[in-house]
């Protein structure tokens, strides 16, 4: 498989990752080959599109017959680098750091997470998952230094989002998938990637807006907005 | 303001919901006033970009002076359809349902949680805030009807997604969020949004596997990993 020297669109990277999860659930259903059809119903995506995305990367499946189900998996974890284990910690253990250190995807997509932090003194040595404990926050460059953390996560309020930032480059990681709310500067050979759930559902209110108008869609604010808290 | 009868770029309404959080943090900090540079600096986008974004909908600075940043917020969220409330439902009340409930920023953008559901007896009937209360989800379709709901979020494991989603339609919402790791098909004047956290971090990993190289980042799988639980 020689990889092509031209730039992967981000979309396809997303596709292929999702594929992954489609093709082991078809392989779980018994599904030992599958067509770029099935894959697709599976996927909610074309199977024009499927094959697209997988040309970039060579040729992966049988004209006529389809794909080795668990071949083709493993070959999009290779592409995607997921078939080597990524030492993770999380900084930030309120629900939505809880949330991701109990996602299994995580852990089947070869993410391993090493250690968690938090400021909280109650929660401090707790264990969140049968590999993953507490620490306090002061031992986040030390622990993720020891335990080479290649990836860090970032779930802090936003006021503490670039302090954490710091402490995760200063402890060796190389990227970092932030959910706070404001975007954090990192050094050139830190990659950041930032995640903002809300910016999703902006996405789909602006959507929903443009498609059905918006007065029968909702409410004048100044009717029914709740008091601030 | 004129809007141009033009595809805009998804990337760019990501933009513009981040625009709102900078400049509401810009605000707060006593800037009445702001160039696309400063905005640009406190958002981590180029000031090109940002004149290019709000471009796509009209004139909205004073050249050679700035925005008026409280006027500026409340001009893209108009364009985004966030100048009126949007009733909203959840299911699926785990870790991500009760992170997704709690963030405020859900309300300053002008989603209003009206209801939460769940299928664990031991849940139903407690108060997730001040205002939203988990129901069954036997109650689901009536409760979202009657409360006139435009956007359901599910936040379900990924083998109840599609009947959760079947439900939402039932109940009238006409856009969803899903976070569950499965995609889920919505009738034709329904918009379905997939947010895939575990993408999230893939897109990482690949664009960390191309700028270091896999094998001073990571460790052999066969060696390291967990046994599965």
């Amino acid at each position: 498989m020689k990889q092509k020297e031209i730039k992967i669109p981000e979309a396809t990277i997303k596709r292929l990752s999702t594929y992954i999860n489609c093709l082991e659930r078809l392989d779980a259903e018994g599904f030992q080959v599958v067509s770029s059809e099935l894959l697709g119903e599976s996927c909610q995506v074309s199977p024009a599109q499927i094959r697209k995305d997988l040309s970039y990367f060579g040729e992966f499946g049988v004209r006529g017959v389809g794909y080795g189900t668990k071949n083709l998996a493993e070959q999009i974890k290779k592409i995607l680098g997921l078939d080597k284990i990524w030492p993770t910690v999380l900084v930030g253990v309120g629900h939505l750091g809880h949330a991701l250190l109990n996602f299994t995807f995580f852990r089947e997509h070869g993410y391993r997470m090493v250690a968690a932090f938090d400021n909280d003194p109650g929660k401090i040595g707790r264990e969140v998952t049968t590999d993953v404990i507490i620490h306090p926050i002061e031992k986040l460059v030390e622990i993720t230094r020891e335990e080479r953390a290649a990836i860090g996560i970032i779930t802090v309020p936003a006021s503490s989002a670039q302090e954490t930032a710091d402490r995760l480059v200063e402890g060796g990681v190389k990227g970092i998938l932030n959910f706070a709310p404001n975007k954090v500067k990192v050094p050139e050979n830190v990659t950041i990637r930032n995640v903002s759930i809300v910016s999703e559902l902006d996405n789909l209110a602006y959507l929903l807006s443009k498609k059905h108008g918006r007065r029968r869609l909702t409410r004048k604010k100044t009717i029914s907005r709740p008091p601030k808290l």
